[in-house]
């Protein structure tokens, strides 16, 4: 079953098991029950009136299971679309009428969203997105690094500050908070972001590089703004910030803001209550990609497939889809975010375990537009975090000429220390 | 292994599923890894000044599977205790330190959440409560019940001041919004409650009775407060608000702002993202219990176990308790919920698919405290929705009066029709 539709409704897809269910009676009923309440019932002259408030359904795909499978894996993928005259153009209002009651009648996962273009035009997306960014840093034509501060907590700011030049003259091109940094009295934010960016320009010095720092934004949600300018007042580039914590909106309402005039960063954190399960939940790449675009992240963190906290590829490519594609198709019959062009795309950064050793295949999978980001690969490296950031530099550079990481590392000896810590992955 | 801890730690509970994990190794790594970050490796006269910011293992049990049980079934309860002193005095920091990376790592649900002393000491939690409400209707003894519009969306002002008001003269105590009714050219909010509140008041000179309207607050975070301004200007004395959509931060500032004077009732849209799944996620109590009271939710919607759309009985009962709990007990040793006593009570709200011939469970499993809810239970009854309400009244007074529904039904012909079309729950 399927419909011509207007460019007024956004399309949610889930994935919803049952061993016996009517599932076109269930689409049905969630096309209906979610919108106009009812419909059989009406007088047909108030069914013309609420017509254009009533869910579609798209398609109903059954997948039966093979014979032999477990009767618990037949599903069906649903999709419905939803008038956008039912609810405001903000995220709240599209979650809650798409998932909001329905995320709690079975065994069903949200695993697309498409915006139509007129919810979509409410969203000014990523003020920077990955463009801006390379543009701030001046660097154009290599994926970039990113390392992340380690241990912090309880650390003073001369420790901090040390930590953060180590850091950077490695050579990286972004530096992050801890995301359980908060506000504390040993580092408050802006004496953190003044010894850091002080740091930054003494390494500067050495390096020839510019360096975008995220500084957490944290603490009460209406104190937001106001934070993010005392981070911004006191010379923060950049703000890392723990999106799922504070909600979508946030994120929507901090990137469009006119004094929040730097790269927003976002945080998976807590990404993991969401994603995971095949039966419940929101798929990672509608929540880590597709709504992260939408609400404005220039960079947005999630799990590697190759590290220690892992993701599989699949998603982590359907994530990298959502916040890099550019290319027009039909918003109803295209794929995975088709519908998201008009936005500035977010530069993706899989994060976690990641060493030198597997920047081949990072680039591999992402190409140049990525953050290759890491933790205890650059300050773990045998001769210290800035020969880890070297290191990095030297796989990225590698593999842009073309040299296996081996020779390449036999005239690059922090590239060879780091491959003797942790290995090439084959 | 245990250890007695100081009143500065908040502790959260994980149940850790793994076929061969050191389970014990892995509660350390938690404890280390979301603190100070790393431990052993530290000089001795520094983890003396560390040591302060140090997480504990509290407790480890691992449940190893009975002979004859897949090996999927190994699992640990695992809780950790974190240092107050870590994060700041806020949900975002508490959630982003006990659960942010970790929600990632694995099959890992955050079963419990233990608050300190001092971190509670931050939160007012509900200005109402369930006292309060009772204090603004006037009853004291006896379950409240509430109804809920339906079919709104499309739907003018006349149109909602009806069903408003038919609903009303039922004799219900509380009407909500709909929850994806959002800001719209047919109903704005200011213009509903006026109309709404007028409706009520119609009303209150048939019936007597007072009423709260739970006018839904959506729309842009941080216009949240303007919103809530403009309905209570207008009149609303209660609001409705999708708090999992906007993070429990927002709950928790609209809750204590001296604007917001009106019982906030929290709605569970979206919750089923985060708890029905065993291995993923947030507990129910933890999420629509422990969390909602803190954040300072007067009443909590969650799914019953008895309806449409069901949640087992235990995991309404541990919310139940996270809602009401007074009673004092260690905070590290004590039981769930046992350390928030010194917030007021939430209102316990299961709601879906309840008709009157459920109120004997629901007043059997939840006592006198709590609020009946009814969407289709109301507004379905064979006699209208005014008789609808009539129904549940009488279902509640007859077995407050301790005499079968059946029986009470022979001289109340509404009930009698309820107890036609939708049974009696055996």
């Amino acid at each position: 079953m399927s419909l011509p539709l207007p460019a007024s409704y956004c399309i949610a897809t889930y994935r919803c098991y049952d061993e016996k269910a009517d599932f076109h009676k269930k689409a049905t009923g969630i096309a209906v029950g979610l919108t106009v309440g009812s419909w059989t019932d009406l007088p047909e002259a108030r069914k013309a009136e609420m017509e254009k408030h009533l869910g579609r359904v798209v398609s109903v795909d059954v997948h039966e299971p093979a014979a032999g499978e477990s009767l618990g894996e037949r599903y069906a993928d649903i999709r419905i679309a939803y008038p956008d005259v039912n609810f405001s153009r903000d995220i709240p209002a599209l979650l809650v009428t798409v998932f909001g009651k329905l995320s709690m009648d079975g065994r069903i996962k949200l695993t697309d969203l498409t915006f139509s273009p007129s919810f979509l035009d409410a969203f000014p997306g990523p003020r920077f997105g990955l463009q801006g960014v390379r543009d701030l840093l001046g660097v154009q034509d290599r994926p970039l690094l990113m390392s992340i501060f380690k241990s912090v907590i309880g650390h003073d700011l001369p420790a901090l500050r040390e930590q953060f030049y180590q850091q950077a003259l490695g050579g990286v091109d972004l530096i992050k908070d801890d995301e359980i940094l908060f506000e504390n009295p040993l580092t408050p934010i802006e004496r953190r972001v003044e010894v850091c960016m002080e740091a930054a320009e003494q390494a500067g010095r050495e390096t020839g590089q510019k360096l975008l720092y995220a500084a957490n934004l944290t603490g009460p949600t209406f104190g937001l703004v106001e934070q993010a300018r005392r981070a911004i007042g006191a010379g923060a580039n950049a703000l890392l910030f723990n999106v799922l914590a504070y909600g979508f909106d946030a994120l929507a309402e901090l990137s469009r803001h006119p004094d929040v005039n730097v790269p927003i960063m976002a945080h998976p954190a807590l990404a993991g209550a969401f994603y995971p399960s095949a039966y419940h939940g929101i798929s990672a790449n509608v929540l880590l990609g597709k709504l992260m675009r939408l609400a404005g992240a220039d960079l947005v963190l999630f799990p590697s497939p190759y590290g220690s906290v892992v993701m599989p590829l699949e998603e982590n490519m359907a994530i990298k889809d959502a916040l890099l594609t550019t290319e027009a198709s039909g918003y109803v019959t295209g794929g995975r975010a088709a519908d998201q062009l008009s936005l500035r795309t977010s530069f993706p950064v899989p994060s976690a375990g990641i060493h030198p050793g597997l920047v081949p295949w990072i680039l591999r999978d992402f190409g140049h537009d990525v953050v290759v980001n890491a933790g205890g690969g650059v300050h773990g490296h045998p001769m210290g975090a800035a020969a880890g950031g070297r290191a990095f530099r030297q796989a990225i550079d590698g593999c842009l000429s073309g040299i296996p990481l081996r020779t390449y590392a036999e005239t690059h000896p922090e590239l060879q220390a780091a491959i003797q810590a942790w290995g090439i992955k084959e």
